[in-house]
């Protein structure tokens, strides 16, 4: 098949030709800033045939080029091989390295384009600063890859439907009160959100817009004084809905108003906005007059720290996703002992099931990573009808999934032996355990942040000279976004902002490590913070892990483990089997009961 | 003995009423912006009688507070006791939480003072930015501490030397040529360098106008076309060294005279400066029409980056230090076995005896700390005729010191058993041995920072619910300051730049523990940062302790410790008997040999 590529990349410097710019940005993103898009606004997998989930297309007359993160180099050399575009390896994760290019390589008095509902308000003005450096500058009002994209998907359609006050645990009314506590607190008259798990967060209410994301396409637009607007396509959602919306002081707009009644705002008004997460071409419409007071949402801290009542409901929900992979992951044992071919899809397919005869299961909280040995160590693979592995009884299989359920998202990776392993395999699993244990076991004062600790899980890989390119953690979703900040552990990078872990966060805890057409290692579990001890130097915290399912000792090399970290795997392993055993019977309980042992 | 404070700060209120000033900042900072300063610029101590060495005095007309870090909260209590001055603890060291205070306590209008020769430039930048938000203003040209120190010191008179060649290792004019290459690719045409630490070193010359840093006051001002202007007090230079310069394109001019050549340069000149390494009232006298240049000083990563051959004299350093220290303990051991009255000063003294008898010993790297008991809790300690401690034949004394030597700067700290200890003091010690080795030990990746590292040291610390509110480690200087960026191992701040561990850096690492009026623990070496390996993941990096001098078994719990971290401490004691026997005998080689006997 012919690459439709280099036809969109010229059709597109055509369009830059006629508008005399002589760069155009292609980010990642839609007018939500969400992680994961509709594929209405996927303009750069469209115009690149790059399909990970993070990167930036920059095109020039001629040079176009791809930058992204290590976690998709072997995957970006693949998909854009004979497109014309080049892979750039970001050194640092969403640091703006393609804007130093672009500052060498433009003159004085360019222009450079990008679509202003593809950007932040403070990407804008980062963009604006490093072009002003050159005698550059940028316009925001021209969408090249709208004007020339002629199957443009539509918006989504999907119905927008409550998330029921049994799992929401907190009535909207009460977390709208909390958000207009906080813009008093700012003396802020309006605040506008933009981004999608905020929303729904807020309004109890989720969608399905966005793929194993249950949002939907909506700003809102809080007054203090008690009322509130969501623009969205009133056509999802159903009249009692909106009824009961309106007792909230929730009326609706059309999706697409939300500038003019930004536009509307005068003198008297004061807005909060993050300016990282709402794109100019919405905050660019608020008039001089109003005062700005640019903040993190509110929401994201408030939603965060989940509440006693979505706890007790996670911590049920784990029980049932672990339950299922134990009955997924025997299954496929099972066929394999009876000489079944079965491939990387077939795992996909089994978890699916698995998890879909849970109570309460709403749909995948990603794309299930089924990475067979040398696949595994692609860390973001995903095993197609047209490019699989079949399995064979040797060797490592990673399965990287998660579910979402009314009450709570779950994700989760193990690494199963399907047979004989080899000894590099084994240490490399076993190290990286050390790394999962020592964050898991770590204690911390308040005021920590991921960034802090995220070393700790790297210590006994970089020992052997080896490390992982991706974060060691990342926030969790309440039936919501499987990725969700504010906080994350990750390597620190100058000059960002911290966030302290706090109490009732969920964060995943997920080191790994990656060898190029052999094997790859990632063993996750979610975990809770948890206040640990007041003691005379103050607060301390700690992990409590949430993910219930045993780890695959046949991978491992229990002698690498010391006194501490086996009896840690031992006492998780006893809790997953206390949890999990009155869910599973006959051979599951038997298999559930042979990987709990102590090792 | 009445305190001159109160008099002191109702002069400089009756100063800022006279000037229409609404609040004076007194930092500690001298035109060099140096860490340690002459008495000259003590003018924050001198208003308040607080001698800690970090510190910012706020005084409006009611109120004067103190912000200072948790190493002087139990001092500044103390000191200010009495003072009409509230001490301030700062939640985070360094931070500007007087400028948040006095945000909130200022009204429109109001002008705050302080001297321009107090504060960098980039520090002027970010207080008018804050004060702007309250639309207050600010005035550098105030120097409202120095018009009414009637007793001011007056500068410092000490001689300028050259560092001999067989010492300094690299000729003056190639590390000037090095700085000018760094020039040229920043497009510069000018550099001026107001740091004490990177003169003397580019010069090989060194002084003694600050206490235990050989350094002197000057400016300098390096042209590409390979002048350069040395801005110091003539008196202090011998003929020979004059001449000396001048063969290596050095010409002098007055130390007070570095603003007027900066008022000459014109429009076509491009002037590299370190906004963070020059204070304002220096770099203001600059014309808009000069390109202005900002970046880190090249020489700070030019001198961080110790070449062989000072590494060389290091080691040997390190080998005669050790071996002093060694001396002085074991003879402390035998006054006090032989009933005579020891206090923490009679410590201080044989230190610096036993170092004074060391071949190219120059002087102290600081005041030496020697804390017994309680007073070891105090990270910052300094016995005193007028109060310090008597040993008793138990418990625990800390001796943080360090020498300055032709070929290196040292800076240790050991805690010493002098008879019985308490089940928490060597739990403790055991606690911070831990830190000290899981950091010693650690490999980590190429581009790794201090910040990303430092949690190594304090997860045992954390696990026990304690905590150090210090760094974990500094650069350290080649018979230099004791202090020496730009690396440093530190909990990371939000914001903050991060440094990269390079080989040929130095660090010290130092985990501590403190517990008022209890004990205080800290154990220090110093380490240098090598290369380990070469991956498929890249270049690895480690630590190799250069500091030779054993730990105090008596206070450690070995049951505390698990075999890896025995090991290590057993070879470090290896190696410290290896490195030290042949310079002791008789007495002293007995007490090395029995504290280096493997645990």
């Amino acid at each position: 098949m012919n690459s439709p590529v280099p036809d969109r990349l010229a059709a597109l410097r055509a369009a830059m030709r006629e508008h005399r710019a002589a760069a155009c940005l292609v980010p990642t993103a839609d007018p939500h800033l969400s992680e994961y898009l509709p594929g209405h606004w996927s303009a750069r997998e469209w115009l690149s045939g790059f399909t990970g989930s993070a990167g930036t297309l920059l095109v020039t007359p001629d040079h176009a080029g791809l930058w992204t993160d290590s976690r998709y180099f072997s995957q970006g050399e693949q998909q854009l091989a004979g497109s014309g575009i080049t892979l750039m390896n970001q050194h640092v994760s969403h640091a703006p390295e393609h804007l130093s290019w672009l500052q060498k390589h433009l003159h004085q008095g360019d222009v450079v384009a990008v679509a202003g509902d593809s950007v932040s308000l403070g990407t804008k003005r980062q963009i604006e600063r490093l072009l002003a450096e050159v005698g550059a500058s940028l316009r925001t009002d021209l969408d090249l890859p709208g004007e020339i994209w002629s199957d443009r998907p539509a918006l989504p359609r999907a119905p927008v439907v409550e998330h029921a006050m049994q799992w929401a645990c907190v009535a909207r009314a009460d977390k709208l009160a909390r958000v207009r506590s906080a813009m008093r607190r700012h003396g802020a008259t309006h605040h506008l959100i933009s981004s999608l798990d905020d929303i729904a967060w807020l309004t109890n209410l989720r969608g399905s817009d966005v793929e194993c994301n249950p949002v939907f396409l909506a700003h809102l637009l809080i007054e203090a004084d008690g009322r509130a607007t969501l623009f969205v396509d009133r056509g999802k959602l159903q009249d009692a809905t909106v009824a009961a919306l309106a007792t909230d002081g929730l009326q609706l707009a059309d999706y697409r108003s939300v500038s003019d009644a930004l536009r509307e705002l005068d003198g008297s008004s004061a807005l909060l906005l993050d300016a990282s997460r709402v794109v100019c071409a919405v905050a660019d419409a608020v008039r001089d007059a109003v005062r700005r007071i640019e903040a993190p949402n509110p929401s994201m801290a408030l939603k965060a720290r989940k509440s006693g009542g979505e706890l007790a409901h996670v911590r049920e929900v784990m029980r049932r996703d672990g339950a299922a992979l134990v009955r997924a992951f025997r299954r496929l044992e099972e066929r394999l002992a009876a000489g079944m071919v079965q491939t990387e899809l077939d795992v996909d397919t089994l978890v699916r099931e698995e998890r879909a005869a849970q109570p309460h299961f709403v749909g995948e909280s990603f794309a299930t990573i089924a990475g067979y040995q040398a696949n595994g160590a692609l860390p973001h693979y995903r095993a197609t009808p047209e490019s699989h592995s079949t399995l064979q009884r040797k060797g490592l299989l990673l399965v990287d999934s998660g579910g979402q359920y009314l009450g709570g998202t779950t994700d989760i990776t193990r690494v199963l032996a399907l047979g004989e392993t080899s000894a590099e395999q084994r240490r490399d699993a076993t190290l990286v355990m050390k790394g999962l244990i020592a964050l898991s076991r770590a204690r911390f004062p308040k005021g920590a942040s991921g960034p802090q600790l995220d070393a700790l899980a790297r210590a006994p890989l970089w020992a052997a000279g080896m490390d992982y390119g991706h974060g060691t953690g990342h926030g969790v979703g309440y039936f919501l976004n499987v990725h969700e900040g504010p906080q994350g552990i990750r390597p620190p990078v100058s000059g960002s902002a911290l966030v302290a872990l706090e109490p009732g966060m969920i964060t995943s805890i997920e080191p790994g490590l990656y060898k190029p057409a052999r094997h790859g290692i990632r063993h996750e579990n979610l975990a809770l913070v948890v206040e640990s001890e007041q003691t005379e130097f103050g607060d301390y915290y700690a992990f409590e892990t949430l993910t219930l399912c045993p780890f695959d000792r046949r991978a491992l090399e229990p002698g690498l483990l010391n006194p501490e970290e086996r009896a840690w795997l031992d006492d998780y392993h006893a809790s997953v089997r206390t949890a999990l055993s009155p869910l599973l019977d006959g051979a599951d309980l038997a298999w559930l009961e042979r990987h709990c042992a102590p090792l």
